[in-house]
C-alpha cells in the first residue's frame, strides 16, 4: 500500500470507531448492536469491531474480513456471531458502503405488528417509502434469534431488496447506506420516526409524507452540507473535540 | 458606530451564542434547528448562526443578514438554507425581535393531525390562544420541505398571521418573540405543552386555559422578572456559569 | 439566640438548599417550582429562596418571612410571588412544616381529568389516599393562575384539607409534610405515581392499593430509617458529596 | 480460609458493588431495591448490602447472612428489613445464586393488570416464558407491602416456582439466577420487555417469541460470551474504568 492508501484507511477506520461511539450515545445501539463500512480500497472486504459493545469500541478492536465472513488478519479475539449480516449485504448490494444493525428500542413495536413506519417528517425522509420485515421463521423455524450464517444473511438482504432499512421480527432492523455518515443519519432518523408514529397514532390516522417529498427530501439530507453539519453535532454530542 | 453600539451588538451576540445553546440543552433543536435576533440597532438587519448545529455555535459562527437573507459581511462559509423563515417574519412582524424554528419532537404530532395546541396550563401560556398549520403542499406541492425561498418564508409568515407559534405540516414549527428570553420561554411551553396534551389526551378531552387565563398569565411570564428567573436556570442547565 | 439556636437555623437552612438542588435533579420542579421549611425555632415563620429557580438556589438566596408574607429580613431582592401558598398552609396545618408547590409534568393531565391519583404501589403510598384539586376559577375567575394573595393561599389550603398533597387545576400541585425529607419523598411519589397510573390506564382500570396498605405502607416509609436511606441517595444523585 | 479463598470472596464483593452500582445507572432500582449473591464458598450464605441505596453502596456496606438472615458478621448498622426475599430465595432455590429485588417503573403496570409479559424480542428471552404475580394479600391480608419476615420470602418464593422472575402486586419484582451478570441481564431485559410492551399494545395485539425462540435465545445469551459484553458495557455506562 502506498502511503496515501495508508491515510485512507487510517482514517476509515477512525471513522469507524467514531460511528460506534455516536450510536451508543443517540441510543441507537445497546450492548449487542454493531455498525460496519465497506474497505473504501477493497469492495471485497469490510471492516467491523470484534464482539465489543458500540459504547466501548476503540481502534485496536477494528477487524477486517472478507464478505465471507473471514477475518483478514490473525486475531485471536472473538468476531460478532452476527458479522454475515454486513458481508452478506456489501455481496448483494454494490450501492452500500456502511451497515448498521441494532435494536432501537421505539424500532421494535413495528417487527411485531402490521403498522407503517414510512416516514412522517421530512427529517426520517432518509429511511424511504418502503420498509419490509423479515421473519425467521420463515425459512429457518425457531432459531436463538441471530443472523449468524451467510445464508440468513442473504435472505434478510432478499427482504432487504433495494430499501434504505429492513426490520427483523422480534429482534430490531439493519439499515443501510452509501457511507458511515448517511447511515448513522438513517438509523437516527428511524429510531425518531418510529417514536412519532407512536405518538400520533394515540391521536388517529398519520398523515405521512408524500412520495414526492420522501424523495426530495432525502435528497436533500443525505448530501454534503446537511450530513456534515448532522456529523460535526452528533461528534460533538458523543464527547469527542477536536476532530 | 460608537463604542456604546459596540457594546449592544456585543451583547446581543452573546445572548445569541447562548440561546443557541440552551435550545440545544433543552432538546428544542436538533441538528437542524435554529435561532435568530434582529439586529437592536438596525431594524432591517438580523444575526443567525451559519450553517451549523445550535449545540455547537460559538460567537464566530454568527452572521449578520439583510431581511432579504443577503449575507452582510464577506465570509466564505455556508449560511443556513432555511434563513428566509427569519428574514419574511421580520420583515412582516415589525413587533418580533426573536426566531426560531425548530423540530422538538412531542411538536411533530400536531402537524399531522387535526388536535389543538391551546394551552393547558400556566406555563405555556405564552405559546397563546391560537396555533396554526402551514402546509408546503397548498402553494408549493411536493418540494424538499425546507423554506428555502422568501415567498415560503412570507406564505409562512402570513399562516402565522399576528400569533406567537406556528406549525409546518411534517416539518416542525416556527416560534416568534419580542425578545429571545421570550421566544426560547414560548419554544420551551410549547414542547412541553404538546407533551402534556398527549399524556392527557389518552384519558379524555382536554380542558384547556380560558382566553383570559391565557391573556394574563402570558403577559405575567414574559415580564422582566420571570423572563430573568428562568433565563438564569436555563443557562445554568447549559453549562454555562458566571454570566 | 444561642450558638446550640445558631447551629438548628444553620443546619435548617442547609438541608432547605440541598432539598432545592434534590428537587431539581429529580425534575420535580423546573423554573418556577419552590421548598420551604418552617423554621423549627419559631413557629410563626419559614424559610424559602428569594425569587430564584430551586436547581441554582444557594445559601445566600434563602429568605425568612412571617407566616403572612412579610420578609423578616432586610433583603432588597424579590421574593417569590407565590410565597403565600406556603404561609397559608403553615398558618392552617400546625402538623407541617415543609412544603413543595411544583409543576411536575406527569402529574399536569391529573389537574384537568378526573382519573384518580391515589397510590398503586408502595413507595407512592406516601402521597396519601385523598387528593383533591383546586380550581382557581371557582372563586377567583379568570387570573395569571399565579397564587399570590394570602386569601388565594388560604382558598388552596382549604382543599388541601387534612391530606399531603393538593392539585392546582391547570397549573400543578403542593405536598405538605412534617419535614423536609418527608416532602421530598411525597414529591417525588407522586410523580411516579402518576407517571405509572398514565401507563397502566391504557390496559385497563388501575388496581389502587387498599386503605390499609396506604396507611401501614406510609407510616413505614415516613420513619427514619426510610427517610435517611432515600435522602443519602438523592444527595448523591445531585451531585454533592461528603454531607 | 485459604488465600485462593480470600481471593475468590474478595472478586465477589467486587463484582457485588459494581452490580450495585449498574443496576443504578441503568434505572433498575431507586432508593430501595437490591441486589445479593451466594457465597460461592458456602451455600449457606450470601452477601447483600446493609441498608443503603444501589447507587452509593461501596465494599464497606456488604454484609454476609445466613439464609435465615441473621447477620454472620458483628456490624451495629442495620440491614436490609426485605433481606428475606433472598434468603427464602436461595433456601429454595439451589440453582440461584444472584436475587434482585426491584420497582423498575415500567414492570409496576404488569402488577396491577392482567397483561402478559413474555418476551417480545430476543434480548427480553432471559426473562423466560412464564412469569406469575404475588399478592401480599392472598396470605398476608393489609401489610405495610415489605417482605420482611421469611413465611412472606417463602410464600413469594413458591409463585416464583422455577422461574427467573416473578412480580409482586403494587410493588415491583424479584429476579433470579446463576450468577450475578445473568441476574443483572434479566433485570434489564425485564425493564426493557415491560416498556415495549407498553408501546406495542396501543397497536393491537402484542406478537411474543415462540417457546422455542425463548428456550434457544436465553440460552445464547446466558451463555459466557454474551454475559461478558454486556457487562463489559453496564461497566462502562455505570463509570468505572479500569476493571
Amino acid at each position: 500500500m502506498t502511503s496515501r492508501d495508508d491515510a485512507v484507511i487510517d482514517d476509515t477506520i477512525t471513522s469507524l470507531v467514531i460511528a460506534n461511539r455516536i450510536l451508543a450515545r443517540e441510543d441507537i445501539v445497546d450492548d449487542f448492536g454493531h455498525v460496519s463500512v465497506r474497505n473504501p480500497l477493497n469492495p471485497e472486504r469490510y471492516f467491523l469491531s470484534r464482539s465489543r459493545s458500540p459504547g466501548v469500541v476503540t481502534r485496536g478492536d477494528i477487524m477486517e474480513f472478507t464478505l465471507d465472513g473471514e477475518q483478514v488478519t490473525s486475531d485471536p479475539r472473538r468476531p460478532y456471531a452476527e458479522r454475515h449480516i454486513h458481508g452478506a449485504i456489501y455481496k448483494d448490494r454494490a450501492d452500500v458502503n456502511a451497515v448498521t444493525h441494532h435494536h432501537a428500542r421505539s424500532v421494535l413495536p413495528f417487527t411485531v405488528v402490521d403498522v407503517s413506519l414510512r416516514p412522517m417528517f421530512h427529517m426520517a425522509s432518509v429511511i424511504g417509502a418502503t420498509i419490509e420485515t423479515w421473519d425467521s421463521q420463515d425459512e429457518f423455524g425457531d432459531t436463538n434469534m441471530l443472523v449468524d450464517r451467510m445464508d440468513m444473511g442473504h435472505s434478510l438482504a432478499r427482504t432487504l431488496g433495494p430499501n434504505r432499512v429492513a426490520l427483523l421480527r422480534g429482534h430490531g432492523c439493519v439499515c443501510v447506506a452509501e457511507s458511515l455518515k448517511a447511515v448513522v443519519m438513517i438509523s437516527i432518523g428511524l429510531k425518531d420516526n418510529a417514536s412519532l408514529i407512536q405518538q400520533t397514532r394515540q391521536f388517529g390516522e398519520v398523515r405521512y409524507l408524500s412520495d414526492g417529498e420522501i424523495a426530495m427530501a432525502s435528497k436533500m439530507l443525505l448530501s454534503e452540507m446537511p450530513l456534515a453539519r448532522a456529523w460535526d453535532n452528533w461528534v460533538a454530542r458523543a464527547g469527542f473535540s477536536g476532530l
